[in-house]
Formats: C-alpha cells, structure tokens, sequence
C-alpha cells in the first residue's frame, strides 16, 4: 500500500519510474544488512508512519516546529533558528517485523557539556501496547561526531522471537534537527499506521530550554515526554531554548492547534518579571480568543525562582478566574525539588533539570493534567 | 606558609632557586588574569589543600585511586587502566579570597555519548559549612573538547562580597584522569586546610561503572557523591567500570584502608551468578580477615536483577551473620527504581543511572549507613 501511494507520486511525475528500481532512486529503499539482518528501510515522513509533534508539517515535509509566518522580526531569529530542534517529534507505526532499525541523518550534532548527546541528539525507541502504555526499547546515538549531519548513522533498535504486530514510538532528539529517518524492517514486513492514542488531541508545551528537554539524558526523560508517555498523548514541544519571550505572534499560531491541555511555561526566559507583567497575561489572552475552553496550565520556573515572577503569572490565572474562567490552573513549581534535594541536586546548573529534576515537574504536573483529562 | 615549604623544596635541590621568581618555574603559581579578577594559583596537590578519596597517594603525588601491587595479572588490564579515573576524589581547602577560580588539565575528555562531559570530565566546586553541610556553587567543564587533555582550562567558580573565611570541596571527574588541579585566589588571600569531617574515617565503595559514577550529570550527584556529602564522610571510590570482578587483590588492599563503611556492589561486573557464588562470599572473607569489625554493606544490581545473583550476594551476608557477624547488612536493590518509574525511567540504557537513578540509589543506602554510623 505504502509502496503504492509513493509510486504513484513518482508516476506523476514521471510515467517510466514507475518501472524503475525505487532502491536505486532513493537509498531509504535499499535493503541493507546491519549484521547478519537484512533490512528494507522505509523513510519515516510518509504515511504509514505517523509523524507527531508537529502540528504545521505537511505530508511528507520536513521537521519543523513552526509554521510559515513566525519570523525573526514577529518572534526572534532564536526562535526562527530553534524550530529545526526535533523535540517533541515522534515517529509513530505499527509493524510485524522481527527486527527493527532505525536509520537517520541529524541536522547538527547536539554537542553541549551539560547535557548527553544521547538526549541532545539521540533518538528513544518505545513499544506501545494496546493499552497505550510504553516501554523503552532502546537509545540511539551516533558514535562517530565527526558523521554527525553527514554520514547516516543505523543501528538494529530490537530483534523479537514472533512477528506478531507491534505498536512503536520513535521519539526525536531534543535539542538537533533531523534531515532523515527511516526504519527498517524485515523484507516482506507489513507496516500500518499506529492507533490513536488514548487522548485524542494533543498535549502542546510552550516555554523555554527547559521545556525544549535541557539536560534530560534522553529525548522521552524530559517532563514533557514523561507526562504525554504516561497519559498516552501526543507531545507539542514549543520549547525554544533561551527565546521563550511570550511574543504575540506564537500565541496566535499556538491559539490555531486543536489541543486537550496547553501547558504555558516560559518564565524561565522572561528576562525579568516586568517582562512577565508585560507579556505573560497578554499571551494568555490572545490564546483565549482563538480556543476560549483548552485547558491552560500555567507554571513557574522551578529553578531560582522568585516572588515577583511567580505573582505575575498568578496573577493571569486569578484575573481569568475573577473573569469566570473555568480552565486555568496554576502550578508554583518553586519548591518542586525540594522533596528530592533541592536545586542543586534537580539541576546540572541551578537551572537546566537533570532526570531527577525533570522527574519532580511530572510529578508537579501529571496530577492537574490527569484531573483535567477525567473531567472532561 | 605555603610558599616556604615550596621554596625550602626547591632550596633543597639548587641554592640558587630559592631567589628565582617561583611562577617563572611553575606556571601554577602565576598571576593570572580571568576576566577583571588577578588570581594567583596554588597546586592542590600539595598542603594545605587536602586531597581525599585516594588512600594510597604519596604526599604531593598523582592522582591514582589504586596502590603498587594491584597489576593486569592480579587484577585485570581494565582495572589498572582505570585507576587514573579521579572518580570519588576531591580537593578540600579553607580561603578567605573573595574569588576562587579552578585551573586543571584533565588527562582524557571522558567523551561519551550517554553521558554528559560535567559528569564525565567535569568538576564540581561545593561550599562546605561549619556543620558539614554542602552547598553547590559550579560545575566546570572544559569547552574546547580538543584542547582537554592538553591545554589548561580555567574559569571562575565564586565570587564572594566579603572575605571571611571559607571552606571548599572540589569533586574530581568521575572519568577521567586529573594531570594537574590549581586553585586560584586573590593575591593575599589566605589557604588553610579544611576542617576534618563529621564522619571521622571515610565510606569506601567498590563496584562497577555505577559505582564509578555513569551516567551521573555531575561528580557530586553519583549516589556515593550524594552519601557522602550528605552523611560529611571522605569519598574512596573504587568503581572500575565493566572491570569489577571481585579479584582477591582488590580485597586485600581495600582491606588495607582504615574506613567506617565499607559498600560492597560489583554485582554489574560479575559476567553471572555463577561467578558471584565462586567471588562474592571469598572477596568478603579477604576483607574481613583484615577489617573484622567494619560495616559492610552489600548491595545488588539495581537494573536488571536476578533472583540467582541476588541469592549469592545474601549467601554472603546470610553465612556472615550466622557466624556471629554483627557488622553486615543486605540491600536488595532490584525494585528501588519502582518508585521513580522503574528502570526505563531510572537509565540511560537500562543499566546505567541518570540522576534519578542515582537518587533512588541514594535513598536506599542512606538510611543503612545513617544507622551504621549513628549506632557507633
């Protein structure tokens, strides 16, 4: 079927490739060994597979975060720059194949002192079971530096006994652009579109470095990825590290997605609390126009907070409240760590959560959004 | 002070020297310049500073965690190979200099892609107060990844507004060798020692890469960091990654150490049970022909567990106290990440702890080793 539809595009454009060798047209086609397993390699970004997290990508187009209209001059050239980064991007199928591998091409190599390239630019590979839950797979990693954005890096993810169908996320590096994905699965495998997930509509995340997964020590081990796992939910991460400045214009583009909660988490860019005065219930009101009953999580940052930022985000939540609205929720995070240490046990930095501290905002988090999803 | 025992050194060896301009001699003791601030640097290696977690360093010498005698006949190549890793090893030292930078040429990069370079190569300055309490203050880590291992990398950990005095604890790197360590201080400012622990001798750890300190996201955060800061005990790691094996040599020269704990945790390293029931209770009974009343505690794999390896571990306590051992204790550690998710959430790679990991580590050993001490 798959191979049909890209067939046909190919047809379109040119009646003889029909008849032509697809694997000699495009390498993604190619069976490959890894080892002793013989692999055919499908690219990720066309149907079946599923690509989320992504809600202004077209079919079969690349890996960016935000839509046209967003630009250096409405927003930031560090959010322009940013919205290459894959994070909250996953792959979604479902397939019968013994063996899986993946195969990609990175934009960028991810490389930072504080933070694992296996979560900067790796890639997590997750089982989903019919009940939505997950289970991890396996972390991907480019070995050789030096390939990174050149050379495509493959590696075999999981090898099973039976080739019973099962249900996979991919989840993309968070802080690298991808060029290229593809699986690759056993000659004569059948790959089907994923289920739907237990939320139907999406959990979107706009904020900073922090919300973009810096220094989680894997893509699926931010907060982020840690509630949408758990509550079986598509991920849209507008974290932009360093440029979350609240501009009106991503609240209009964010205000445009059809979501179940949207978690509003930028003070940790906000250069001041005047900032936040500025900017933060002004944002929340633009959003509200466009989607008047999505569910809004508000939060602080966890890390060297202090009282003046946390009464201006409160104070968007206790004016929407006063004005009626049912779908606000505020969480203080300054004193999340504590039960586990403190900051500069949660942090690499005194800012940037490790998976300890990543660990303690699920925790703030998942008990508001999972009241939320009852609820409804 | 300082000074006269370095010029009365080098008086020793040429009359002529004690005239000369030291810092012409050895850079460490330069004026430099990082940013606005002139430090002049002192080598850690020497008095006052105190170098701990190495129990067999001669005064003034590397940093070896192991002593002559263990070699790749008695031990393996892999253990004598990582005995350069600084893992567990500090510097301590007491200064009323309103700044402190660190200087230090690492011996390796300790590049790896599930681990981030602050863990790895990394160090972390913690103040210590009065009561034995850390504080955290900076992570260095080198930026220049070609340059480790050659050029000296220097950067400013803490600038005070007064100058009273005040008590330090730089963590070495968890992997990677240390070739030289300098501590910068105003000119003027004074050095002092530190002021000994509340734990009067220190815990000493032996075990696998875990133990080592992978996939920490700094030096301090390893579960044997976190312990011995918590508890104000000297650190002696002796984790040697995928190299644990229980050999009979590293048995007696850690019974050779005069400790308050010591945390017995190779299960990773055994290749199987089999080789645990033929090492475990044999490594034991070395030590305690040496160490007959020192706690130990016996710890299991945390990831990946098997009801037969945890059964050879118990064996060993379990014949200790039927023997009439009053200093043993037995931590089952194969479901101390449910708490936190379980070992998906817990690893990197299902082996390996992040910093959630190592929480859970941390609060599993914490309260045996408080009872341990707090009975003595």
């Amino acid at each position: 079927m798959r191979n049909l539809v890209l067939f046909a595009l190919l047809f379109a454009a040119c009646a003889e490739c029909a008849a032509q060798d697809i694997s000699k047209i495009d390498r993604n086609f190619e069976s490959r060994k890894i080892g002793n397993v013989e692999l055919r390699f499908y690219d990720a970004k066309d149907a079946p597979f599923k690509v989320e997290g992504l809600p202004w990508r077209k079919e079969g187009g690349g890996y960016s975060r935000l839509p046209d209209g967003v630009t250096a001059e409405n927003a930031s050239r560090g959010v322009v720059g940013l919205c290459g980064h894959a994070s909250g991007a996953a792959i979604r199928f479902a397939t019968d194949s013994k063996s899986i591998a993946v195969r990609y091409v990175t934009n960028g190599n991810g490389i930072m002192g504080h933070m694992a390239r296996s979560g900067s630019s790796g890639f997590d590979l997750y089982l989903r079971d019919e009940n939505g839950r997950y289970s991890f797979v396996k972390n991907f990693h480019q070995r050789n530096v030096s390939e990174m954005g050149k050379v495509p890096y493959e590696e075999l993810g999981a090898n099973f006994s039976d080739s019973k169908m099962r249900e996979f996320a991919l989840f993309l590096p968070r802080y690298c652009g991808v060029k290229s994905v593809a699986i690759g699965v056993l000659q004569g495998a059948e790959i089907k579109p994923p289920a739907p997930h237990k939320v139907a509509k999406p959990i979107v995340f706009y904020g900073s470095s922090i919300t973009q997964g810096g220094c989680a020590s894997r893509p699926a081990t931010v907060y982020t990825g840690k509630l949408c796992r758990e509550l079986d939910a598509e991920e849209i991460n507008l974290g932009f590290s360093g440029n979350a400045k609240g501009e009106d214009i991503l609240a209009e583009k964010i205000g445009d997605i059809d979501m179940s909660i949207f978690v509003y988490d930028y003070d940790y860019n906000a250069p001041n609390a005047r900032h936040l005065e500025n900017t933060h219930e002004r944002f929340f009101k633009i959003f509200r126009k466009k989607r008047p009953d999505t569910p809004v999580i508000m939060m602080t940052r966890c890390s060297m907070p202090s009282a003046d930022r946390v009464a201006a985000i409160r104070r968007t939540y206790e004016n929407a409240v006063k004005a009626g609205d049912k779908n606000v929720y505020f969480i203080d995070c300054s004193k999340i760590f504590e039960p586990y240490g403190g900051i500069a046990e949660c942090t690499v930095d005194f800012c940037h959560p490790t998976d300890l501290g990543f660990h303690a905002m699920y925790e703030a988090v998942l008990p508001v959004a999972r009241k939320i999803l009852e609820d409804k």
